[in-house]
C-alpha cells in the first residue's frame, strides 16, 4: 500500500519475515544492532522489492545525544564496508544528491571529506609516504535537474576513463520509521538508486548497469509524509488511503517528516560516515593521522 | 488537544469561528487572500490562545511554483506592514530564530536583507541623498542556547539604549495546516514568542515586555509532527492523543513535517518579507533603487 | 620576469604592442571598453605566452560601485558570448576551480546558475514549452586535490559520452593589474588552463585535447604577491626579482592581493556571468522569464 | 610614513626597539615563541600607537602545514587567556567582524564555537553537572554598516543589563609582515578596535568606555597593500609613499594581500581560538568533554 521504505530490512518488516530466500541475522557490538539480511531468490525479491544481494543494516543511538567522536562505532562501521569492498585497486565514491536540499545533502556532504588519493604522485608523495596510500577517486555528481546529466551516465563515463574496481555510492534515504531517522547506516552489494531519499527514483547503479561492484551506503534522512500517515492507520482501503496521501501531501507538494534538528544530524551522519569509509580504505593509519589528513 | 498552531487564524478554525469578541473579514488583493482577525475581548483571546489585538493573514501560491519577484504581491504586503508601524522615527528590525536549523532561519535571513540606515550620516550621504532615508537598525539577536541570553533581555537591553518608535520581529511559525507551510504570511500588532516556529516558548516580546509598539511577522515553516498526527485522527480521547505523539516523537525526538523543498522556500520568503518591510519603510523608494541598496 | 597573467591583454601590455601576428583593436558600448585581440601567428603566441586565437576582455566599471543588474550591459557581454559559440546543439558548461577558496569559486557559483535543460522531456515540458530551450549541461568537476581526477580526463570523459557541440568552462584568472580585478571579462575560444587562477597549471582544455570547441570566460579575481613586486619594481636584476619574490611569499607560502570585498565581488561576478551566458543561449526569452528560470 | 599595524608587537619592531616604558621578553614553550610586551608610559603609548598595558603574542608555525588539533599548543593559549580574565563571574564573548567577509569573519566564526551556559539553570543541568559551568554568554555584533548600530554602543548596552566580569573580544586583525598571518594571536588587556582588521577604525572597546576589564584576542589575517608596498621600498619620501598607496589601491579601492588559502586558515584559526577560550574558562573540564559540549 505504497508506504516507501529505502532500508531492505524495513521492508521484511513489512512484507512478512518468514519469506523463503531471505536470511537474516541480528547481533549487537558497541551498542550497534547489526543486522544481516540476504535476498536469495528472485521471488523474494519481487516481493520486498530489493534487489538481490546482502543489505547490512546499523542501528545506533540518535546522533543528537551527548555526541562523542565514535571510535568504537567507527571500527564496526568500517568492518563492514570493509567486507565488501576489494581488497585492492582504485575506489571510486560518489556522493549522490543536492546540496541545496537539507536531508538530501549526506551523500556530497560525506564525499567532501573522503580523501582523495588517485592523484598523489612523484618525489613529494614519496617523501612523505602519500604515495603507498590506496588510490581513491571522489566525485560529487550533483543532481540532474541542475547538471541535465543522468547520474548513471555521468558515473559510467567517468568509470569507463578511470578504471576503479568497485565503487561506493552515498546516498540519503527514505525510512518508514522516524525512530530511524539519522541514526541508522544501510550498506549493500546491491547498488544503489539515487534521489530515492527525495523520491525522484531514477536509474539503479549497479554491476549491471555500470559494470562494478557497487556499494551502496545510505542513512535514512526523512520519512514520508504518506508513508507516516498510512503506518499509522494501518488500512487496507484504497480509497481512504488516496484521500489520506492527497490530505498530506496538499496541491500535490510533496510533505516529509523529520527530526527537528535534522541539520545537525546530517552534519554528524556524513562525518560518521567519511570518516568510516576514509578508515575501511586505510585501514593502516591511525585515526589521528587519518584525521589529521582529513581537515 | 494541543494542536499547535501560530496563525491566530487557524486558532480561531479551531476554536470556534463564531466567538464574542472576534471580528474577522476577508478579501482578496492580486491573487493573496487577505484576512483580518481583531480580538477585542479577554475572554476570546484565552479561547484562542493569542493575545488581544490585530492579526491579518496573507495566503499566497506556493512559493515554489513558477516563481518571480512578485511586484504587485509585494505591493499588497508594504501597505499591510506600513498600517502598523508609527509614521515616522527610528524602527527597529529584529530577526529571531536559529540559522543553523533550515526552517528556523527565516528570521535571521530576512533581517540580513533589511536595509540598515541608522549609521549613514555626514557629507558622502548628504550627497547621495542616502541622509534622507529613515533611520533603522537591525539585530539578529541568535538564539539563547548559543547565547546564554534571553532574546527578551536582549532586545530590551538595545531598545534602552538606541530608543526605537517601534520593534519588527520576524520569526519563523509553526501552523497546522501543511498547506499554509512557507506561503503564508501572518503580520500582527501583538508581539510575538520568538522560539515559537520549533517549539521553545519563551518571553514574549511585546508592548508590554519591551515598552514600545512591537509589530510581528511570520510564515509558518513547519506543522508539529504531533499536530499532523492528532489532526488526521480528530480524536478526543486523551489516551490516544497521548500515544499518537508518542508515535511520532520516538524516544521524545520531535519531528517536524515540512515542504521537501524548505531550502528554496525559506530563501524566497525570507527575500520576500525583507523587501516588504524595505518598501514599507522607505516607500518613496522604487523598486529597483531599493534592490540596489540591497543587494 | 615572471609577472604571471591570464589576460591575452595585459600579456601584449607587457611584452610588447607591435608585435606582428597580432592584430588588436577597441572600442567602447554600454560603457564597457572592449578590446579584440587576434594571435596569428606561432611567434607571436610564444613571444605573448598564450595560445593562438581570439580574445575579447571587456573592462567594466568595478561590481562593487552602486550595482543595479546591469540590462545593457548584460546584452554586450551575451553577444561576445554568442559569437563564439556554435549556433545550434547542445552546449557543455564547465565551472573550474575549488569552491572552498573564495577567489577561486567563481567557476563552480557561476556554473551552479546556469540553467540545465538537457534533461527536460516530455509532456510537462512539451505543455511549458520547455521542451524547446536549447539543450544545455552544466558540470562543476571540482579540483583535482579533492577528487582524485584531473579536470581534463573528467571532462574528456563526460564529452565522450554526452557529445556537446561546445564547452564553455567559466574560471578565475589572474591578472597583473590590480584595476582589473571583479571587473574584467575575458572571453576567448582558445581554451583554458583550470587552476591557473590560484597558481596550479594543470593540461590545458582545448579543442586539441577534448575534440570540440572550448570557449573560456574567466574574470581575474587575484593579483600574485610576485606579480604585484616585481611590477612595483619594474627590475631586470634576476637576484633582486627572486630576493622580492621570496619576500612576498616568506617560507613559500603563496600570497594573494584581493580587494578588501572580494567576497561581494564573487558574487557579483558570477551571478553576470551566468546571466550573460543563459542570455546567450537562450536568446529568445526576455529578462525577465530567464531570471524566474535562474532562481 | 602609515604602515598599519594592529600587532603591539609591530609597532615595537617598526618605532624602536629601546624605547623608554616599554618591558619585552621573549620566550618558547611547545613550538610557541611567546612574547610579553609591557607599555608602562604616556610617552611610548603615543610612539607606539597602542595603549598602556600587556600584550602577549604567541607566534606558532603555519595553520596550513600537516595540521592536527594541537593539544599542547592549546594548553599554552589557554594559559595566556586565563591570567588576563577575572577567576569567577560571568564572562562575555563578543566576536566582531563580518561573516561575509572572508579575512574579517575570524571574530564572529570563533565565537559561534563558544559554549554559552548562562542560561543552564534548572533540574536537567543539575543532573547533568552543567549548572557547575562558569556563566558564559556569546554575542555577535554584527557590523555597523549592516545593523546600523556602533559595536560599542551594542556591547554597552547588553553589558549594562547583564552585568559580566570581564568581556573577551575576539577579532581579525591586520598585521605589517606577511608571515605573521593566520598563525600569530594576540592576546591583551588593553581592549579593542572593532573593524581594525578590515580598515574600518571605530569607538574603542575598553574598561573606559564599557566599564569593564576587557581582553581583546586577534588573529592577523591580511597586510594592506599599502603597508606591504611601504614596507618593500623602505622611503622616507612623503610624496612617493602617496604614490605607491595610490598605485596599490587603483581608485582608492582597498586591496589587502592574504594566504591563497586563507580560508582554510580562518576556519583552523577560529577553532583554535575557541577551543583555547573554552578552555580557558572550563579548566576542569578535559578536552574531550569540552568538544562534545562545542559539536
Amino acid at each position: 500500500m505504497e508506504r516507501r521504505t529505502d532500508l531492505a530490512l524495513e521492508a521484511r518488516e513489512l512484507f512478512g519475515e518468514d519469506i523463503k530466500g531471505v536470511k537474516f541475522e541480528e547481533s549487537e557490538k558497541e551498542d550497534i544492532k547489526v543486522s544481516r539480511l540476504k535476498i536469495t531468490s528472485d521471488k523474494a525479491s519481487a516481493k520486498l522489492g530489493k534487489e538481490k544481494g546482502t543489505y547490512v543494516t546499523l542501528e545506533m543511538p540518535p546522533l543528537s545525544d551527548n555526541y562523542k567522536t565514535p571510535d568504537e562505532k567507527l571500527e564496526v562501521i568500517a568492518q563492514e564496508i570493509k567486507h565488501l569492498i576489494p581488497v585492492n585497486g582504485l575506489v571510486m565514491i560518489a556522493g549522490l544528491g543536492n546540496t541545496e536540499i537539507t536531508p538530501d545533502a549526506l551523500g556530497p556532504k560525506s564525499a567532501s571529506k573522503i580523501i582523495a588519493t588517485r592523484h598523489i604522485k612523484g618525489e613529494v608523495a614519496k617523501a612523505t609516504g602519500l604515495d603507498k596510500l590506496r588510490p581513491v577517486a571522489v566525485v560529487a555528481t550533483g543532481v540532474t535537474g541542475k547538471t541535465g546529466i543522468e547520474t548513471g551516465e555521468y558515473l559510467y563515463s567517468l568509470i569507463k576513463k578511470i578504471k576503479p574496481n568497485a565503487l561506493i555510492a552515498i546516498d540519503a534515504l527514505a525510512s518508514r520509521r522516524l525512530s530511524r531517522l539519522g541514526c541508522t547506516i544501510q550498506i549493500s552489494d546491491t547498488g544503489i538508486s539515487p534521489g530515492a531519499g527525495v523520491g525522484n527514483n531514477r536509474t539503479k547503479l549497479s554491476q549491471e548497469t555500470l559494470g562494478i561492484p557497487v556499494i551502496g551506503i545510505g542513512v535514512p534522512t526523512v520519512v514520508d509524509a504518506s508513508t507516516l500517515a498510512l503506518d499509522l492507520f494501518d488500512t487496507e482501503d484504497v480509497r481512504f488511503s488516496e484521500q489520506l496521501k492527497s490530505m498530506v501531501n496538499p496541491n500535490g507538494r510533496q510533505m516529509v517528516v523529520t527530526p527537528k534538528e535534522i541539520d545537525l544530524l546530517i552534519n554528524r551522519a556524513s562525518e560518521l560516515i567519511a570518516l568510516a569509509i576514509n578508515y575501511a580504505l586505510h585501514s593502516d593509519l591511525n585515526l589521528s593521522d587519518l584525521m589529521s589528513l582529513m581537515y
